[in-house]
């Protein structure tokens, strides 16, 4: 069984989304890296219920990417925020050599504190 | 039966986990504004076929914005992404006053188009 990278991100969005016991051995298996048989041992599973629990919750994931697409989205947004954070920089470095500049200073920070957060 | 303000938000994010026909007649009812009588008409179903699929539209609607609440992070977002917009604006008028500031001017637009665009 390879593992998807993909659902690890889409945990983040959609893990809501699964059963408890799902939500459980998918975590398991994407996000602490387990073997199905360590998985087992600490889900009192079987194997191969392991395996279905981790089918099923991943197909509900994909399921859900491709309905609302909020992964790609978010992205997007990555993306665009970067962009936004690199002009705030170059903003702030030009500034710096210009006369009584500092509140300019101030506010060009301020954006890349806030896009930083909102990347988080 | 009141309406609920936040449906017609919640379709957005949501909408596509709805049936196509709960999805018509949501929003019909939400975003045409139509009454109960006429969406029976346009969907060639009864008033109360209208109704129950949109109570059981608008609880899965509901339920999804509770496990998920991403209709609440966006709107922290547009709130995050204002104060961007009023950040930029302050080092463009600011900037207006210096020498040789252009580039700095074009910076600060740059990220106004983008955050304005991520609110769309």
């Amino acid at each position: 069984m390879a593992k998807n990278l993909e659902i690890s991100m889409l945990m983040d969005f959609y893990g809501e989304m699964l059963t408890d016991k799902q939500k459980e051995v998918v975590s398991l298996y994407y996000n602490e890296d387990l073997s199905l048989a360590e998985i087992a041992q600490i889900a009192q599973i079987t194997r191969q219920g392991v395996r279905d629990s981790i089918k099923r919750g991943e197909a509900t994931l994909l399921d859900m990417e491709e309905r609302l697409g909020l992964a790609k989205k978010f992205r997007q947004m990555e993306e665009e925020l970067s962009h936004i954070i690199a002009c705030a920089r170059e903003i702030a470095f030009q500034a710096e050599e210009m006369p009584r500049s500092q509140p300019l200073i101030e506010q060009a920070k301020e954006i890349e504190r806030i896009a930083e957060r909102l990347m988080e």
